[in-house]
């Protein structure tokens, strides 16, 4: 009787199998756009398919700042470089006349990102460059293990999304190579990326600098430079993921304008394809934000969603869970 | 009867694992490279070794030209851009007048190289850019299945070598991810590396160019452009291997002075490394040349292998198989 039991259950699992592989995405509401990934994930992966798409092509790309973990009130990586500051500052005691160095010595954000791109790269010159690549993983490991989120109180690295690493796992467990295709540094979200999310650094395509290869006392070293050689962000992502891939993705999920062209390059390949926008809308469990904000401003890409089939999830309709170990 | 050989073969099989272990590599004769890099692969891969490599640090990076396959009598990329050069030459009246192009249509290689960089730019900015993506791809894809070597008449993914892709599978089949490191093209290897070598586009780092997006007709492409972006060359290396990869290689494997700071980055870091350098030493089989040679010049590199522990492969000795398919 048990074994007939199970015999039945078993075929009952084989006949609402979209239900059942809807257990790899818990933290997912049954709405729409579970829905749309578990149904495009199973016409791509099944070998009888007309969509078919082979094992070797199966490349899914992800941006970071707000499709893997939040990016309200700034940048997390903006954060690590105030923190750099703050703890440089003594040593530097002309920063607190000069900026953007006297604004982030104040805390104030407005004033930095108001500084512009021209204060920006200073920031970077000196928080990203001039040290090796060893050294910088070290600054940026030390701050990740232990640098708190300055409203919540919690580790950046516990600011990633639960459905989205239930995402990454399930398109892993069909096949696919997932990538982080991030307007942040490479160097810097390589380093906690391979535990955080499961994607090696190898996997992880972002903005990068120049670098020197270099002798130093007998050893060699590469020293991070300040020029920049890409800007992965924008029209600069498809170029990202050809330079470092080389293939279209066939999945692709962003948040910001700053994914359009990541987006409409993944979308506009032959055969099948899925693209994915988070968009924000939850100001009790994280931020609520689109056209209008500084950063992640999501105006274009959520215009242009409908017309060319992107997927719009919504934090709040569509997650029942937003951060890992968070209250549902 | 026969099971009780089947178990005495078993035993004497785990007994003399590394003579197991050789026949994936059988292209190899039973010198010292080769136990050298049998031992090595165990010392990594067994759990209980202080000289363990987790999987995901498995990285080995090799060289394409003179390590993977020949490139004599001209680096093989360089025959295409003659290719495409007397392909396009009826178009191009002027060349016949104009160097380097007019050298290269009179097939005087000599002349061509002695335009130096200078002249090789202008080759390239007529045949690696000004298209797209797709272009370049389809070109370099049908050149490769049907274009033929000048001395051997075979095709060039003939003209591989046979100890290396075995080398190749061996490891993979021990975890190792392996990666082309080449002073070549990215886009150029990355059309026939996977049918050839069973390495993935993503798996190819190479020199680069800039690229541009745009949208053209309504759909988007990727216009390659004529700057380079990074010469993947000499100490270009480590820097393509930090840019792209992230992490130090476990193995690398080279044949010139170009490959000189890959091997040295690598044998540099932490932990167990093997380096390897391939001695071009068969005259009849392949070509003899190293320390006065224009294509893939060793001397420095040769030098330093015995101080810094590098293997020197000689084709002469160690090999037994040089091409696929060629009497051995």
């Amino acid at each position: 009787m048990k074994r007939r039991l199970l015999t039945a259950s078993y075929l009952l699992a084989f006949l609402i199998s979209p239900f059942v592989h809807a257990d790899s995405l818990p933290s997912w509401n049954d709405t729409a756009p579970k829905k749309a990934i578990i149904e495009f994930v199973e016409r791509v992966t099944k070998e009888d398919s007309p969509d078919f798409v082979p094992l070797a092509e199966r490349i899914a790309t992800f941006d970071n700042d707000g499709t893997l973990w939040s990016e309200q009130p700034l940048y997390f990586q903006l954060l690590y470089i105030f923190d750099v500051i703050k703890a440089k500052a003594d040593e530097r005691p002309e920063w607190r006349e000069t900026e953007p160095f006297a604004s982030v010595l104040r805390d104030d954000a407005k004033a930095v990102l108001a500084s512009g791109e021209e204060g920006i790269v200073k920031l970077l010159s000196v928080t990203h460059s001039g040290m090796t690549t060893d050294e910088f993983a070290e600054s940026v490991s030390r701050w990740i293990a232990t640098a708190k989120h300055p409203t919540t109180g919690r580790l950046y690295t516990e600011m990633v999304y639960q459905p989205m690493l239930e995402l990454l796992s399930y398109l892993r467990a069909n096949g696919f190579k997932t990538y982080i295709v991030s307007g942040g540094g490479a160097e810097f979200v390589r380093q906690w990326a391979e535990q955080v999310y499961g994607i090696p650094p190898e996997q992880v395509v972002g903005t990068y600098g120049r670098m020197e290869y270099e002798i130093r006392e007998g050893h060699p070293v590469i020293v991070k430079l300040p020029e920049l050689a890409l800007n992965n962000d924008k029209a600069g992502k498809p170029i990202g993921i050809q330079t470092f891939i080389g293939r279209r993705p066939t999945v692709a999920f962003g948040n910001s304008d700053g994914d359009f062209e990541m987006l409409e390059w993944t979308t506009s390949g032959k055969g099948a394809r899925l693209a994915l926008v988070l968009h924000h809308t939850d100001s009790e469990r994280e931020w609520a934000y689109d056209r209008e904000s500084h950063i992640g401003k999501l105006d274009r890409s959520l215009d242009a969603a409908p017309s060319k089939g992107w997927i719009v999830v919504s934090i709040k309709d569509d997650w029942n869970t937003v951060h890992p170990g968070a209250k549902p």
